[in-house]
């Protein structure tokens, strides 16, 4: 499988929302999520580790990409698919040097950094916010507008976040990105399985639609 | 100059005591501090790059080593010379796989664990509290005895931390340990130039002592 068809519907932890990370992470999987991404702030390096381990152990078991936000020595440590890095993370280059097996899903909030990331050679983008959220703060709205001209200018995959439901996932898709990563979305309903499953149901549909 | 050498005096950032960290480390430098070690908690990994890089050119600038607390993506990026690896850190032997070229310090804070990192092939030990502190919560105090007993029974470098200042740096050196890393004593002090020549006069006078 190639890896715009893994980058479908990633599904982004959230230990304040489900405390239960990995409980979260298999219901996420069971549901039918393409990647995980590992996302774990002011949690110490032992604790990334021993999850990110077993997220490993359970992607493999769902053939699911296994992607860890930020920690670059956390993805190494525990053999991750990819990093996704951001403006605040270790630069797309020095990362690239010091793990050139490692896939780069770059974070980008504008078309400029979206041209930016794609000349740096990150492997994909995620890229938003596309709605307003509350999982990320201090974030700018870009819109569908904003989505679909940065899915225009590059040639890499493009990834949609940011607020993104399964009310307007059909409206996030048309824009013609390879995929959507989600945290609230999922994380923050009461059935993460069904949540999953309900969003992977619509994206296959659509997937179906255009290739027909 | 052997590795103990430059053991002798490490000097720890804290941008809370000192918010110009790049400053204090020049200073700590000019003190004649051996090795800066980089430990910044709850900052981007961004910002850790961009201080690290400074560190780096700096300590090289100096002839000392630079070390970065737990952050091993961050001493790769870096080029540290280390990193320094507690029990809420990576595993030793999981950082070395990952970078088999960086000197690795080991944060003990008993004996079981002073010889479990020996084992592990740490290559010295930070080991602590020597003393009461307030730059470390909730760690325990090993006391003068505590850290003769790991001198005694282990055969790597032993770096005393924990509460060590001008005041008591003789007693601490009088165990045997190979330096002493300090935060407080340096960053807490006006002058932090002064405050490690202070100590770095104290430390040399001892180990020429015992050379004698």
């Amino acid at each position: 499988m190639a890896l715009r068809d893994k980058l479908r519907l990633i599904v982004i932890t959230d230990k304040k929302l489900k405390p239960n990370v990995l409980g979260s992470v298999r219901d996420a999987l069971e549901g039918g999520a393409t990647s995980i991404q590992l996302r774990l702030k002011d949690s110490p390096t032992r604790e990334l580790f021993e999850l990110g381990r077993e997220v490993r152990r359970l992607t493999l078991e769902y053939g699911a990409l296994y992607f860890v936000d930020d920690r670059l020595d956390v993805a190494l440590a525990t053999s991750a698919d990819g990093v996704q890095l951001g403006p605040e993370d270790l630069p797309i280059d020095v990362a690239r040097e010091i793990a050139p097996h490692l896939i780069i899903g770059a974070s980008v909030y504008s078309l400029e950094e979206a041209i930016e990331a794609e000349k740096k050679k990150a492997d994909f983008l995620g890229a938003g916010s596309v709605f307003p959220t509350t999982s990320k703060s201090n974030i700018k709205v870009i819109g569908l507008d904003g989505l679909k001209e940065i899915v225009k200018k590059v040639s890499i995959p493009v990834v949609a976040i940011g607020g993104i439901n399964a009310e307007n996932v059909r409206s996030v898709l048309s824009v013609g990105v390879d995929g959507i990563a989600v945290i609230s979305a999922v994380m923050a309903a009461p059935d993460v399985r069904k949540a999953t499953m309900e969003l992977k149901r619509i994206i296959d549909e659509v997937v179906s639609c255009l290739q027909e």
